[in-house]
């Protein structure tokens, strides 16, 4: 493969590239960003080949260091290698040509990521996307996000080639796609806990699923808030954004739900990190709960970053810091109301994590490659 | 009214008495009785007249310190007055008499409660009890507590005295009640969220009720365990006796609702105090929130200690050291999925406060005195 | 006395008025202010006259109401009385005289009180102000503020009529002052913990005294920052101002030091509130534990505000939401290394607390009053 | 290299063992020890070796899953290989033959470290004890742990053998050591802080140098106690030890410090695990900034796992879930204050990370594999 890539190219990268996989990061001085520039870092696939970050912070077409931005990516000073001399630099649309990058991870604004995604594509380079921009294909769900398209065709034509970039339930089609659109923190949580037990038809959505989910600070993001001081958030629970969380629709079109199918409530923990979602399913009629446990162990049994406990509840504390997306259930003794627990990192298996293990599926790679 | 008491004697003490209530603390060593002591000292009515602690503390017949047990009650040494000269007591039943003791709290473990409660009626004490020990009409309800009464007889007549201490549903039985049985912490919370729908018919209980609640670590006690270790409980969320808790069993009693129509799930949340329950209802049919607003104002207006705040979310740092039990409602799009939110301070409100909330209906005092 | 106040009215205040004296607080959305609302409100002397609250959040001269700022402040809803109904008014000065008011509380930036301390006082009104403003003598310790006086001559009248409010040192100077300059938190902490000993003589200042101290988050005041952001102090602790904090001259100038005699460094503890400074003093010469608790003994054996527990180290949670100053001490066994541990609640004996016991010492009354 | 070893073997392992080596872990229950065997599981040169675990916890001669003991260590379920089919067996002698065992990690009890390594130096392993049984050479330091040797001379032939495991210090001992006592975490933040000034000969040792430090509740151990509870612990500060830590002694031996002239207070924070130490030294004469930037800069140029920041303060959040230790200083107006703040993760840089670090010595690896 030459430095000349075309949409053509892109197609065929996994193929053919003989020399190390060139990846870059736009946005990285979030706490995601941070999490994917440890994780890209420390690829063993990457080895080598350290991202590119672009980044607003470097301002006047000046880099800064990107351990000035994330000191906790530091080596030791004394040797002067390692992430210690990495960059970020001011983002140049030539930089994607000679810097040969195949994969732009898009850690940026959900506006920011909706307006640049299709000259990202032109270029020839592939997109995985941690922003909420391509996650939707319903335009009543994408409305609570008010975007404001330049040109309406050519966001309908890249929205149509977003595949939700959730490996459990499409890893065939983010290993072609061109935009990985990556799931949101809540909805990874939800989709997973829910996925076997919708897909089996055993649910009584007439009842109605609720998903009572609980998230840590770092689930705000970094902007300085009164909802992000920590006293506020210390010692406190509330709940937030009730009947209108932007990543209720994200559950709803991966489970194929209506609306009043589905309460989502989302919570503010205070823990820096960690999502647990309680979810409450009434079956279609009393079962045993080997049979569920069979269900989802069917299910997830080629996943392996998805963790199934049985009939132990799992708990954010396992999970922290890791790729796993831990679930569990337990049942009444009516046999028909069910408890369903799912957990994980919202930096990692949230957003991170995914988007490294997205990319090891663009890539060929065992998709658990770099997350263990 | 002199030292000697008698059954008949109680009933018409808030009448007759001219000296000051004297009040007595059983089991004042755990984060309810400290609260409650800290409550008591200051009552405006009891002003003068310290309660009587007594504990197991005081080993081998000596009494220590009061603060010794809990530091932050402590005055400032050099005065040598207020409760830095409060003694904790080994308990003796001739104790209720020479101090003419007229209600006893106890903050006890469920056993202890059940076996005591008897004998302190029969020596002329009114009791009001912080134990789950008498808060359960209904024998598969009090099973969870496995109480192996050594006199079935008395057990039931004592049983039938009890009258659960809720004073926003029980005012008047409370008042002339020789046993109090204070609420559990999660009940009080799930309870008050609940009961203006429920009685007002407008729960659709066939689709169930869900109750997803959230408590601190006193609410798991003052004994050191693998649970309360900072380790377990901080960073960390985790569900626990699902479909088993023992408060369950108060909030069927108290909204006559059975079993299968509720489903009550407690988590351990990383803060000291508080709780919140986020309770999922449906509506037999669609309602305009004004009128579930105007439900619950009605329900509350002569109640001092519960604040409604229509459709703003409470959240615990608003109710933490504070008597309240705050409340607030969303109502979805479609009018009829509803989410109460209800929450207070386990160790006031759902403990120690409450108790005195009790305390003071029994005294014939206005309810929230000493408590604002 | 009339509503027509002059300089001279206000020297008498504590003798002739026969009405509930009148306060008001300026700058009431902090986490100081709010603990001010909240005492004042419950303040036995003051029962029934709330303090008027002026407020910058009150825009477009409209009142909010104070709930609005503070919810935790709120009485239930349904009695329409109380707290609930207290509004927060835009600042005007011809309130002053039309509400009569006898004490001012400043709760705003140290420019706003270095400005307006001159006019309030030719209004007749005596100020208690919490900020920097006039807290320090000396010209090079106050240069670190930066403060630019419109008027020089003004501005050193008024400083030389300023009396450092800490009532252990200066309770009668307190008692006659036009303006008290409340103390900084960390100062209180440290000035309390060392006075006994620097006034003794004891204390070798040529050996250095090093002043270790720890604030929870709300010491950073109420602003979004980085620094107050929830992930940034959560699972955190870090040095700041090392060698340059502001309270350092308050120290200096109570316990007469020169500046190398004294190292202050400051540590942003992640807990919302409570500070504990850890002091270690070298004797000139060994002594006796049994000397060195006495000298504090005798030092605060008027202070009902500060406890004093010997050998015993004091901690954080006993303070916390307390008005006290706790005091500890260990001595090595070369009995010339002293530690003395002295914590208090930053909010409350750092700010609103030590406010109040002024204001009981300008009007007269027990300087507890209002804050057990 | 064959199954059987001999003292001499193990002089030469390094050298001449073909396969793979073996490590073991006693006492892998604790938060050292989960820690050990996640760095041991993921090290690069053990890849697939999994470590033997033993520990008490496999009662009754059965073996228990790792994964019971510590879930975050779990692979998915789904697979049925890696960390989720290890067992922790029960200890026998005759299995470190058996399993050819090379390195033994003790995270036991120092009691049982103290009786256990010189059987097992006669089994012909090495030992790492994370222990503070074998760090101490003066006996009256070790004197604060009580020990009650069963035979003196086997003790004090076994103490002279034992190398203080801290590889910027010793490296070269501990690549030939059969004990290498791994150093406590409280002692590794403070001789790493001060190692450069006090070798320099720069620090006035008259004057007495303080290290104020403080540490995360996991440094507390894994047994549920009245001071681990999360109710004591959180929202809370508190010095302990006082003029009696056990690590005190460490610090003196290794800086070569007369007990006057160290005095170390350990503080408990709020947070599960980091340490943070503040440390004050005068120097002998004023000195530039420069100078001692280049003292420390020129001491760990060859040490890996040493961040020095210069003048930029570390902090716990940088270092946590880390192995490095950072260091940084501010130097007063007068140049002769000088304060060094040194930080670290108490599990990884002041136990298990150190533990491994070790190892590579002892391995002839490079010090940093597997570590960052």
């Amino acid at each position: 493969m030459t430095g000349t890539k075309s949409m053509t190219a892109t197609k065929s990268m996994t193929a053919t590239k003989s020399t190390a996989m060139q990846t870059a990061v736009l946005g990285v001085s979030g706490y995601a960003g941070a999490e994917l520039a440890r994780l890209l870092l420390h690829h063993p696939r990457l080895h080598g080949t350290a991202p590119v970050f672009f980044g607003r912070e470097s301002a006047n077409d000046e880099s800064i260091a990107l351990t000035d931005l994330h000191p906790q990516l530091a080596d030791n000073n004394g040797s002067g290698h390692g992430s210690g001399s990495l960059r970020v630099e001011p983002f140049r649309w030539a930089a994607l040509r000679e810097r040969d990058i195949d994969v732009v991870f898009l850690a940026t604004p959900h506006e920011q990521s909706r307006a640049w995604v299709p000259d990202l594509l032109s270029h020839g380079v592939r997109v995985i996307d941690l922003s909420g921009a391509w996650r939707l294909q319903q335009p009543e769900n994408r409305a609570v996000y008010k975007f404001e398209d330049t040109d309406a065709t050519i966001a309908a034509t890249t929205q149509q080639q977003a595949v939700y970039g959730m490996p459990e339930l499409h890893r065939a089609a983010i290993k072609g796609a061109k935009i990985v659109a990556n799931p949101g923190c809540y909805s990874t949580a939800a989709i997973l806990g829910l996925a076997p037990l919708v897909r089996s038809g055993w649910a009584d959505l007439n009842r109605g699923i609720i998903c009572d989910a609980k998230s840590g600070v770092s689930g705000a993001g970094k902007a300085p808030t009164a909802k992000t001081h920590f006293m506020y958030a210390a010692d406190n629970l509330s709940a937030y954004s009730v009947f209108g969380h932007r990543h209720t629709g994200e559950i709803l079109e991966q489970l194929d739900l209506a609306p009043q199918q589905m309460t989502f409530t989302p919570h503010l923990l205070p823990i820096p990190r960690g999502i647990l979602a309680t979810i409450y399913v009434t079956l279609r009629e009393p079962m045993q709960a080997s049979a569920i446990a069979e269900c989802y162990r069917s299910f997830y049994k080629d996943s392996p970053l998805v963790r199934f406990h049985g009939e132990r509840l799992p708990q954010i504390q396992h999970v922290v810091r890791t790729n796993f997306c831990d679930i569990g259930f337990a049942l009444a003794a009516d046999k028909q109301r069910l408890i369903v627990v799912s957990c994980l990192d919202n930096l990692l298996k949230g957003a991170a994590g995914q988007a490294v293990q997205n990319m090891n599926l663009l890539f060929g790679w065992p998709e658990q490659e770099g997350l263990l």
